[in-house]
């Protein structure tokens, strides 16, 4: 099976597990496991931030940052097809009692005016505008990146209105692999980042979130009533720390196979249309199908992916998939179309 | 002074005023005031519902009907610019914890398409769907009016989901006034209206929640921890009881002086488009003017009106709106386009 | 009927329903009720404080005053008999999601050492303090009264550890009756005063919060998101004027006649103890009988008052209990006695 | 050093680390990590419950068990020194904002007549009592277990008044060994209990909720918003279930070192009394020195456990506790006498 509903789905190598199975532990509730501070400690010198917090999940660090950026009644602007609106459980309205502004930003990517247009009057009937939360790439865009300069424009609107602005940073490498940019140059833009280490990177569990000191410390605390505290979580954490050596890098491989995709999928007549690809997504559009019926179809020939909407199918290409699953994946689009002929 | 600012801003009528001072009050928090409980069971039976809840506000009434039937982390379907969520100080995220799903009604009426299609799927990456919440008439879409079968569609909707189905009644009254519709006959597709008698009714304060019993016994208590539950109330509902008696016919006056509002704004070479005038507010989009800069104009003249967004103006016509104070206001729109010119 | 369950049920004098009906009111929610700002005013100016927010209730005013000083998991300490988490429906919890540190007062008077003690280290497993709140009178420990003294060394404590102090002023005025205690000397020791108008005072809805500039800046938007923001709420402020000119000094009286109906339980073998009065509460503990039995039959004889915990009732005298009434109390309780006899 | 301040400080043994890196795995948010599934089923099947849900953390499935059996403005019963109250970072009031009524069971153990008595009335004013949260062992009791029939009494009190019934199992195996007591007819009195892996049992994270299936099913919501669902956890679980095979047996030896390390504490004139042992918890009294003094002397001889209230110090045994330590720690105790002296 040739699994690619998501870059989540990856298991650990041999050798990032040699390493899990080597690390030093100790009990992080009482801020004593040594490989979970050192991952903390070099996931924010990689972003140019103070302090991380390891968390069990993507969902978390996200949930957690806009948590300590807020207060109850408060607005939170982020695109309409955001991560941490559209699938995180409702987590802004539970967690953080927020109201949202949903915007409506090109493939999910905000501008500066777009943002500044949705800044809240002070007014009692409306409630204060504190956080922009931006997703690179993103997700429901098809893996869009942003423009370091658009970033820029955003946090000039953002520290001109002392708004906090987040990053969910779940494929945050892919963008800066596929931009080129600079993490610590990157970084400085940001209140806080969210850092995923199981998706594309490939680690099992996890996320870091990372900010300054304050915002950390306040973070921890948020994270404890969570119940994200875990005790010697070094063993996760290790593998983190691998991938943050090993396997940046290599997402350009994933990104290069995401083309490729891409095109084989764009070949065909069942497909209408394919966002352009950027990084390691892939959504394309069907014509004349149900995306169910094509996806049982090839999950019949041993390919798996997601539906994403009404009409679209995502792929994402990840570390446990290789060029020649890639050429079977293109026989299989090929055995489709016959079929569906 | 004119004042088209809203029709909240009214003050009871001499007779109203007479009424009042006569009222049998009670302490109501041990739900002791008869004339509280004269208006709470007189609004039920007009809309033909088991119980009713006197509150302070019409927000307050909204936001009560939505915490009792809903669960924190679940999410309510209203339209975008819906009063629940835009001007209530961001009540959904912080007085219930639910997540909002935005749709785009014409003129803020949803259709039962568009309330179906949004309901959520059984994910755990999605806040279940447990409410939807129509507002009649409709203020951000310059008081339109919903078709009693489409009020119909979205509650069979409402229904086969198991959703809950409220109305936020702001201006309930202008809408069946416009309609013709049967209150009674239209309180059946609802599980809870909010009904306001300080609007077009011309109450002082105050807002009644209609529903089952069961529904106004837990809405009691969300009063009570709100800090809704109010001592000798009867003074303000002996208004209420008054205005339900007496001012709902005259509701078609106030039509009847929008529409002759919206004619004599349209005339003007400022005004790009008035929306269509189905009750008692005109919205009128300027052309090459700005609102802020337009009202001024207007208030050093002696009449007052709100803007609206971006280009639009809102005026609403009331109890304290006259013919003649109609013919004035058209003087004043004439005298401004000169000004202008 | 004799009705002795509480001040709150109390009906305004002809002399303040005249007040009220010439009331010269707007709609308080664009702020524009004249009576309504001449009433927050006052009321500030009585405590030496910046402003003022009128609320339809004095469970409002307390959530909102620890709302908007306190952030969702920090926590609070009070009295475990404290009307804020004994009486308001959990609002402690609900609106503003903070953890509480119940204490046990010697009569629900706390003192500064307690206070001082149960204030949480630095240490996530603890919710961090931030507010004390007092209530004075404490309505549980039967109207008794803090020393200012006290006060003083609990405000010292508070300002040590950044601790706001909050006042639960529902009966702050038989307090300050009862001590001699000047308004403004009194009130600079606390951050926020719930001040109630609708118990011994006698109006018939309302509360003022009273505290900085800035503080009831925030008010005002948590007191909208509540839905307690009320139009033409002159009317009701018009009242809470009056009370204040005219029924402050008198609370004396009702005080004097507490003591009389004291000494007249203390008289009878049912009654094992009364708690010493100080104010206008008098709590007796009953001896051998129920204290649904014992209220049934004073009842059956004209006289109200409300159990109170398992052995003890509660009689509060007030605007509407004169000394005629009084003496047929007296009588009413020879009469029970030998009947139990 | 000698590590006795928790028994969450143990470190996996070879034989479970080897069985951790060999687990298969799955993204488990997606529902296919098959590790994760099996020590689901089998926690569930041990408490003779439906189904499970394996979590990051106690603090974790604690709060999910409450938040999915209350509503907010509810109130949940609990000892004054309960882990969900004390130590969860006030989590009650912030993650389901429900009240507490705080009990003082002898040494944390509950009565079914002190519950019953502290259920709430069905009256505005107090928040509806909905969850029973019980504790065994009770850690700030000294490791304290309930008899099996106090727990069917307070069952019935719960079944009565349709109360939700949850255990913090943090230590329940500690409990059952030490009772006997078979912990399918034990988990039928409960209606969620958590069942925790990291303490006594010597995995490294996480614990598992057990309950219905309709129970787990909301769960797995909660767990999705507050960021605890985790992908390939498989490696975490692989750990409980070796822990639940092959270390529940093993806690006797703990219980037997506690009560030796009991009796050398109680031989010394610095401790005033210790708390009957009946687990693995030590909580000695010292007479004349501070608890922070005394334990910088032990530490400064390689022993270390923590404070636990004023004049409090708590030890716990575990796994990675031999008799050989005991008999170290025995002879630091004797020199710290002699320092003392």
């Amino acid at each position: 099976m040739i699994d690619l509903r998501s870059d989540t789905v990856t298991r650990p190598t041999p050798a990032m597990l040699e390493v899990m199975m080597q690390a030093e532990v100790g009990d992080d509730v009482f801020g004593e496991d040594p490989t979970v501070q050192r991952l903390e400690k070099k996931t924010a010198r990689i972003f140019g931030m103070e302090a991380g917090l390891f968390c069990p999940s993507g969902t978390m660090t996200n949930q957690i940052a806009i948590r300590v950026q807020t207060q109850p009644q408060q607005e939170v602007i982020c695109d309409r097809n955001a991560h941490v609106y559209l699938y995180e459980g409702g987590g802004l309205a539970y967690n953080s009692m927020v109201s949202v502004r949903l915007l409506s930003g090109e493939r999910g990517i905000l501008s500066a005016e777009m943002v500044e247009a949705n800044i809240n009057p002070d007014d009692i009937h409306f409630p204060p505008t504190s956080l922009v939360a931006l997703e690179n790439t993103m997700n429901k865009g098809g893996g869009a990146c942003y423009p370091l300069n658009q970033i820029e424009l955003i946090a000039n609107v953002c520290q001109k209105h002392s708004l906090a602005l987040h990053l969910d940073g779940a494929r945050v490498f892919n963008a800066l692999v596929a931009t080129g940019d600079n993490p610590a140059e990157y970084g400085k833009h940001f209140t806080s980042i969210s850092v995923c280490l199981s998706k594309g990177l490939g680690a099992p569990v996890g996320s870091v979130l990372v900010g300054s000191r304050e915002l950390i410390k306040q973070a921890r605390r948020v994270r404890k009533v969570l119940g994200g505290g875990m005790r010697q979580a070094g063993y996760l954490a290790a593998a983190g720390i691998y991938a943050l050596d090993h396997h940046i890098g290599r997402l350009a491989e994933d990104h290069r196979r995401a083309k490729l995709l891409a095109e084989a999928l764009q070949a065909h007549s069942y497909v209408d249309s394919v966002l352009p690809v950027e990084t390691n997504i892939v959504i394309a559009t069907l014509r004349d199908v149900d995306p169910a019926q094509f996806l049982a179809q090839l999950e019949a020939q041993g390919v798996r992916a997601v539906p994403f909407g009404k009409k679209d199918v995502r792929f994402v290409t990840h570390l446990d998939f290789s060029d020649e699953q890639l050429g079977a994946v293109a026989d299989v689009l090929k055995k489709v179309n016959r079929q569906s002929a």
